[in-house]
């Protein structure tokens, strides 16, 4: 490797450093890890996600593109479902369109339970029942009752139509259910949405739940964050801070300030913030994002806790039942939750 | 960015994936992050270690860089020394050459605790008071007693020298002291030598501690590890997997097998373990042998707390007693020594 002329190349000369503290990476060719299972060596092998750059302005052309991925998404669900022993049912909850996922197991412990599940997607992807394979994961794996938020998106409803949607659900779930026995959870848009519901929460005097798992959430959509350009290229699901998915939320905020901490939620007060179990990657584009906020938990006093996966791009250890570093993820979760939920 | 173009000078031609999964990262300029502490954008900011590729190849040919590094070291010692309050002497335990280093101010609670400190250099680096350093953040920080192992090093011995240095003292700590109310750390190669002690008190039959610390270990000498190729020229301290702590491990090893767990723990069987807090960056080369332990702790059954800091390269977090970044990773420590030592 050429590093002096590599750095040339990017910064158009000597000296290596381009700018005050730029840092000149050079090119490189990185193999696949070979620690991990072959499985998650195939997820982690795979080419960058061929759609990464398509940069849809309008709710319209979004959720277009939306259906159409939902469409191949829900192929493969009703055999994931058999794999996990689980069905889901449709339905309304105050207003909201929900699934409710339910093991064909709940042990003794979990049966006064109830998860609420808060789907990722950048907040314009996986609607309807595509946004499930999460809470069917969980519930599959971990043996709880999951509540999955349908919420609504572009062009249906802008910011903070998502949100709105999630603390409706979670309002209605604690008029019958002690706030301790209920957890949320959700990867990547979801994993910021529980991290705002919690904010929220604080806005409006409820109570937290007894944990959350918020998986390398979309905590800050202001491209701050040192693994945007650290890993850009180096994730292949996102792949670049300015991809699909900061067009899509962009096209969801509608014009709202994206540091609002609603949006950002890393610029949040987090103080009071119940147990949280945070997961990631080591390629992936928001691992930043993600121990930025396991900072930020630490610093306020709250138990907080990380999971860093090797090689794993963006949200890789939800990608698929039948791979071994999922039912790890899942399983850290799940044991998280039974110490903390019912205390 | 011109993509396709450094894929092509790095794989040699189209198409982009350069091998069998191999990834083709372009060339990029990297931005210091923002969101950390104006004293740790300097450190992150700075350019990549200048001798990151003096491959030196025999004992002596190390301990004189040794030395001359160790010089430069110890000038900043005292003035660190007086700014957290200890004093530092040196002492011999069971033969082996020791700084024992203790805080003006001892809590109750840890008058009674011991902390054993092995410190890092790549097992050829900070001879003599220069390895002390860690152990002052850790007594000032923390407020523990810490005895400090000035193991052996190359040329006056190799493998498995400061291994069987370290176990010494521990054995003669043991002997006046409750384990449960002593902790070992060390960061780097001091951070595998804290998990190499536990693999052979075990075979040794010997109590395990209240919890040990490694911080961003050496956990795997084998090049394996996907950070160490997403990170090169990222991580601007160790830089590459091909730079000085390569060769210098290499030296110390003396023809000794390098996947051997007393050399590369990652491979060692973990159960048993205490209670173990880990410490890296997201730009840190090591990230991955970090989380790779993390991994096969929480595989094994062991508490084990990680701690990834915003944008740091290796081992940045204990660089200087005045960024904020180091008390906030030292008090994490003292933390998880407070909540396990004693129990």
């Amino acid at each position: 490797m050429n590093f002096a002329k590599a750095a040339f190349l990017i910064c158009g000369g000597w000296p290596l450093v381009c700018g005050a503290g730029q840092l000149a990476v050079p090119a490189k060719s990185v193999p696949v890890p070979k620690d991990v299972s072959p499985e998650m060596q195939t997820i982690i092998g795979a080419p960058l996600n061929p759609v990464w750059n398509v940069l849809w302005k309008t709710g319209e052309e979004w959720r277009a593109a939306a259906n159409a991925q939902a469409a191949k998404t829900v192929q493969g669900l009703p055999a994931m479902r058999e794999r996990l022993h689980v069905k889901v049912e449709p339905g309304v909850i105050g207003g909201v369109r929900v699934f409710v996922v339910t093991p064909q197991m709940i042990p003794a412990g979990h049966a006064d339970k109830v998860l609420i599940h808060v789907h990722g997607g950048c907040y314009e992807l996986f609607p309807g029942e595509a946004g499930t394979s999460e809470a069917i994961l969980m519930a599959g794996l971990g043996h709880f009752k999951v509540i999955s938020v349908d919420y609504r998106m572009p062009p249906e409803a802008y910011f903070p139509a998502a949100l709105d949607d999630a603390m409706t659900v979670y309002k209605e779930v604690l008029k019958t259910t002690n706030p301790k026995r209920v957890a949320v959870f959700g990867t990547s848009a979801g994993g910021a949405l529980v991290l705002e519901m919690m904010l929220k929460a604080k806005e409006l005097g409820l109570p937290m739940p007894g944990a959350i798992a918020p998986g390398t959430p979309m905590s800050d959509v202001t491209k701050t964050g040192d693994s945007f350009y650290t890993n850009e290229f180096v994730d292949n699901v996102l792949v670049s801070p300015n991809g699909f998915c900061d067009a899509a939320t962009v096209v969801y905020a509608h014009g709202h300030d994206l540091r609002d901490p609603l949006l950002s939620p890393v610029y949040g007060d987090m103080h009071g913030f119940p147990p949280t179990i945070l997961s990631t990657g080591t390629r992936d584009l928001l691992l930043s994002n993600t121990v930025r906020v396991h900072r930020k938990l630490r610093a306020a006093g709250v138990e907080a806790q990380l999971e860093v996966y090797e090689g794993q791009s963006h949200a890789q250890y939800g990608r698929d039942d039948r791979v071994p570093e999922t039912r790890e993820a899942f399983g850290e979760i799940t044991e998280f939750f039974d110490k903390h939920l019912g205390r």
